[in-house]
């Protein structure tokens, strides 16, 4: 079941990652629940939250920029991005933001 | 047809919404329609996103923090949040950032 993150009291940062998928998804439901499974042992790793309809739209939190960049630079992970841009998307967008405030129920 | 929005060069903002939606969803649909129309001609609105399947998300991109805080303050708008927080949502959450880094295809 898909929840609502509890994350600390800001600044940490959001990678926004919008995507639509190609026609070519060989691997991908696969690789992505590898990788998702793998991003929550990264250091830096607060959670992320995701929903699909129309668009992906995945956020994930991360405690400062260096543990976003050594996420994006993991090796399997790496693979799957080059997997990503080359087959299963036809347009996607990351957005790396620091989140300044938040409140919530 | 959602899409992805072309947003300017960095820095700009994001507010995102993640939800749970309650039980009691009357109104809901003609409002969030409203709204979704009545955001676009808001000054500084730059652009949204959405998707939804276990949980919600919207993110919106805004010029500045004043263009989010008149949005935030516009009366039908803090209608519809005072709607949302006492019945259409279980939680949910809002975070503002600061978008600092965009890529994408």
């Amino acid at each position: 079941m898909e929840k609502i993150n509890q994350t600390p009291k800001p600044p940490y940062y959001a990678v926004i990652f919008t995507s639509i998928k190609s026609d070519h998804l060989e691997n991908y439901a696969e690789e992505a629940l590898r990788m998702e499974n793998l991003v929550k042992s990264q250091p830096g790793y607060l959670g992320h939250e995701s929903a699909s309809s129309e668009i992906g739209i995945t956020v994930s939190y991360w405690k400062d920029l260096e543990s976003i960049k050594a996420w994006k630079n993991h090796k399997d992970h790496s693979l799957a991005q080059t997997r990503g841009k080359s087959t299963w998307y036809s347009h996607y967008k990351v957005r790396i933001c620091k989140v300044e405030k938040e409140y919530g129920i």
